[in-house]
């Protein structure tokens, strides 16, 4: 196979990784990137990144981007939302080239932006190209993972993914991030933010749903403290008895009255244990488990330069991990 | 979805629990059978595989099946080896008709079975419908699970799976298929029949290969008997120290003089433990682990159903799981 050329769209700490990413890899490179941010406009993408240059200045336009640079395919990671995500899109599809794209909505739109959607797909097929949300979670451990292990079941009752992850060791500002060392009162609020919710379990749920032909009557994505039952200290702070040492996220989906998905994300300072787990009850029952966990930072990375080589071979249209065949890595 | 309508060719004891779950499921269902025993000619398949009567006489051609039957697609279950199913996968395409296989070879025949798997895509797409082998192991544990959890994994160097059951509890037919209760002459020699071995593992190696870009230079397939240290006793037999408890095989592959892949097939009576387990040596490491590990009798069905929803999805060819999008329980 040759090297596949990609074009990165959005530098910020993840766009910054995804570049690392690929420097380091055979079989795929970069031939050009784009940020809308003035400031780096015109630098050098490798030494942005914290590397050697790479003689690619950062572009303000994908138009400007592509007045010198030929790639097959664009990473874009940018925004999180459907409606953020669309004109982005539109905007790439005119010039032909695929998407793979870690746009947290965009990993199952279909239930909640079914008209975005179905706008994009036509844009897609008319284009002439494939787009895909994707990622490590939503995208993989606790949807498209968990669906095809039940490939080797003869039927399904309920379907549980549980990932809990130990933050105690984890950089300081992911430990902010999940609320850690907050009282009950200013985790209140950063939850209303919005700033503390882990986006993208609902589209889990569905993308779970959607993989066995299960039609939803209703969705919940419920956030709450974990609470520190004996103090904790980490190298960035302690946390007293009764304030938060992280976040516990359910999302659930219903068939009826029946709960049929359940989703448990926790990461918090001090837990026990890190995991990944899959619980499928039905015949036969699965627990298939993931000791120690996926590192999320890694692992985003790696599964959408995964993803960019899939996105050629597949037919025209607005994908989702359930269309298309299975990522693997590859050199 | 409307109802699926499969035709199942092949009625040996895989073919019959087939009809059984088929049976028992929304979304599918069976509308003729095919089996070239003449002394189960024009008998109801209902009631030969243990069910109500079906209404559904089996027949010795497809030919004779399809003067009333309409299926949308075939399972077919009959045979190990690509020669073997070269005729028969012919013989379906010329009536137009998808095929999801259990034949072991069929799963990865790209480097063993090259010529017929060129011969055999040529005529599925002139046909206009897509063939699959399928299977638990080859086809699912040992090769499609593995390739699709380095999807998670900037790099890949190494890929181990362990397949491990404990034989005690199982069937006294899959305890004597295993060898267990033989010394070690008498294992020798139902190795050298050909009957002990796990037929696929040298195609799992290869689908994993070739989900990982990687070009083997050399593939083994080895065959060991599990020596009793103390004796053991089952409710069908009692095997003194120094026989058989069962089969220990191993499929390695290697890229120039590495050891990049390695696939452990063990079954025995005794054995402490039973799981199914994938370690991926990379960035990041994944370890991940069925407890109890996978039945294969429930799976292997279940799996081959699944794939019926999946091979009326894809373009026309010789497909493998490689170019499936991912299979899951349906109703």
């Amino acid at each position: 196979m040759s090297t596949i050329k990609v074009a990165q769209i959005g530098l910020g700490p993840l766009g910054q990784k995804i570049v690392q990413y690929i420097a380091a890899r055979q079989g795929i490179e970069l031939v050009g990137a784009v940020d809308i941010d003035p400031s780096i406009k015109g630098l050098d993408l490798g030494s942005h990144c914290g590397l050697d240059p790479m003689q690619i200045p950062i572009c303000e336009s994908l138009a400007e981007c592509l007045e010198t640079a030929t790639p097959d395919a664009i990473i874009l990671t940018t925004v999180s939302t459907m409606e953020q995500v669309k004109p982005q899109i539109e905007e790439i599809l005119k010039s032909g080239l695929p998407i793979v794209s870690t746009c947290e909505e965009l990993a199952y739109p279909w239930d909640m932006a079914k008209d975005i959607a179905e706008q994009l797909d036509i844009a897609a097929k008319k284009a002439g190209v494939a787009v895909l949300g994707t990622g490590i979670n939503p995208g993989f451990l606790m949807d498209a993972l968990p669906g095809f292990l039940t490939a080797v079941c003869q039927t399904v009752t309920n379907v549980k993914v549980s990932r809990v992850q130990n933050a105690q060791f984890r950089r300081i500002p992911f430990q902010k991030k999940i609320g850690a060392g907050l009282d009950l009162d200013q985790f209140e609020s950063l939850k209303a933010s919005g700033r503390l919710r882990h986006v993208g379990l609902t589209e889990s749920v569905q993308l779970i749903a959607a993989s066995l032909g299960w039609k939803l009557t209703k969705t919940e994505d419920i956030i709450t403290p974990v609470i520190a039952d004996k103090e904790i200290k980490t190298d960035a702070m302690t946390i007293p008895v009764g304030f938060a040492t992280g976040v516990d996220q359910i999302g659930r989906g219903w068939v009826g009255d029946e709960e049929k998905i359940t989703l448990h994300f926790k990461a918090a300072v001090g837990e026990a244990d890190s995991f990944d787990r899959v619980e499928i009850k039905g015949e036969p029952d699965i627990i298939s488990t993931i000791a120690g966990g996926v590192n999320g930072d890694v692992a985003t990375c790696a599964i959408t330069i995964n993803a960019v080589k899939q996105i050629l071979r597949v037919q025209p249209g607005l994908k989702t991990m359930l269309d298309m065949p299975p990522l693997s890595c590859f050199e």
